[in-house]
């Protein structure tokens, strides 16, 4: 008999929903639009719809297929409550109880169980990745936003409301940036995709940059991915926004080493592309923010889930958790 | 049969010591000289001999006595290995074994454990103080230095090494105040007892505050309890020291709830003597760092220890919080 979990994704555009195998293998996968506007209800018979397609599909492929549960990411998602509560990017108002709205459409599966995105990547990387044999790690997920997942004697942790983990809004930089949350100088104004927008605007502007090859981009039209282009290039504006947000991270980082002293940071996402050029300055800036006692022993390591299906995977890996209760 | 525990907060200057029941009321104390050179055996033979003696006697007290075992709490306690690691403010160089020592000194006392000081406070609130009812909340002490302790699921937050907590050592102010341990801008240089003088004498210079009660005092004459007193007078400098202490304390504070998302936040040390004067803009600051969806939940409070015994008996619940293992 073949385990397998249902993993789903939903992000701002789409849901992305998947059958993952124990070993965090997607044998059969599916996307769907996450609504801008309209009733929930449509949305989640659509998910289910999905979802039980997908299960026949992958039962196409091997007869012999146990499900164990269904596991759900989400922006602003409770664990504890099975809910999502005031996610600004997505169109459901107020408190959602996505858990028991999808649990009314199924019956005989075990487990469904949701957390926020960056929790279930958190999960997915001590399941499937780099984090394998870790009791005390931190994961940061480097996108649109930033989030974190800790994971503490392994287990992620919750808090006192199901939503501990927002290191992308400790204060780097106090009075500084204006944050999407409404607050100055959080992480994630400076160490998102947009953060680094910011600061190569504001690189450019320091040094009236005309010849950098990111002097002909307007400020809506800039991102991370042409910065990158660019820093392989050789440009120095590019190289130095890779600098600075290295910068930022790493003592962002270090705070939370002071908090939970980990075996290891993994960071995921779209600018972890650029290797070491984001990574040394990382580690640099972490190891000068940090107490004596926790120098040079705690890696920073680029997340080990596959880019494309880690979502997915990760969403998967929390029915996983659940059956070890 | 009363059931007690010892419990043995080492300090740069002395060592406290107490036997302490299991509502955590001291029943008999002592103190002796931490050594500040010489041979560490002499020392833990007189701590064990101390040990022995208060136990006798709250034995005179109370003939049918239970001793449940010994707590310490130490300046960069090791709770996983039982040593004393670095400890710059301690003569003991290196790695000391303290527990392992110390247990080859007695026969038949089942638990002897130790931690850093912060934490034995955390273990003491949950145990006898204001976190009771709690499974997630946070430790602040202030005093010469800054620790904490974090409480995660009931379980105070150790992590891959024995050192997790250090909050006093989060990065406040980037490239700001150097810091005891080296590093630029932590916590401890703002919120500490000097890092309050530190602020007065840079408010000093602000305002060429000639009239001020604490203009009188050298760099090295000033401290925390007189800043308190003369602000209690109405001194305008000694009254911003407290909000921009506040202020600094909020934001670090804010750094903890991104983290753990604890249900309060516990304050302990002298400079809580001040009451509102800190509480105040503390709780202003907090608000304002927070993520939305932790505002108006998390409440800042006062440690319910009692200040003059908090070290001990902290220590001894940490025997405590063994035995329900």
């Amino acid at each position: 008999m073949k385990k397998v979990s249902v993993g789903v994704d939903i992000g701002g555009t789409n849901t992305a929903i998947g059958v993952v195998d124990e070993l965090g293998h997607v044998l059969t996968k599916d996307s769907i639009a996450t609504p801008n506007h309209g009733d929930i209800n449509l949305y989640i018979d659509e998910l289910a719809a999905s979802i039980n397609n997908l299960i026949s599909n992958a039962k196409l492929l091997n007869e012999d297929l146990e499900i164990l549960g269904v596991g759900i990411g989400a922006p602003n998602g409770n664990y504890y409550k099975g809910t999502i509560e005031y996610a600004p990017n997505l169109s459901f108002k107020g408190i959602v109880s996505l858990v028991d709205m999808l649990k009314s459409r199924f019956n005989g599966i075990k487990a469904v169980a949701l957390t926020n995105d960056a929790n279930a990547a958190a999960i997915g990387e001590m399941m499937y990745g780099g984090a394998k044999d870790m009791k005390n790690f931190a994961m940061y997920t480097l996108g649109t936003g930033v989030g974190s997942g800790l994971v503490v004697n392994g287990d992620l942790v919750y808090g006192n409301d199901g939503f501990a983990g927002e290191c992308g809004h400790t204060t780097l930089i106090p009075g500084g940036r204006l944050c999407g949350c409404g607050a100055e100088g959080h992480l994630e104004a400076y160490c998102s995709a947009p953060g680094m927008k910011r600061t190569a605007f504001e690189l450019l502007v320091k040094y009236n940059a005309t010849d950098s090859l990111l002097a002909d981009k307007s400020f809506n039209e800039l991102n991370s991915k042409m910065i990158y282009e660019a820093a392989i290039k050789g440009d120095k504006i590019a190289k130095e926004v890779f600098d600075i947000t290295g910068q930022y991270l790493g003592q962002g980082l270090a705070d939370t080493v002071h908090h939970i002293s980990p075996e290891a940071i993994f960071l995921f996402g779209g600018p972890l592309a650029a290797g070491d050029l984001i990574l040394e300055p990382t580690r640099k800036s972490f190891e000068a923010h940090l107490l004596p006692i926790f120098k040079d022993k705690i890696q920073i390591l680029p997340s080990k889930l596959n880019a494309g299906d880690a979502a997915i995977v990760g969403a998967s890996a929390l029915v996983l958790k659940e059956l070890e209760k």
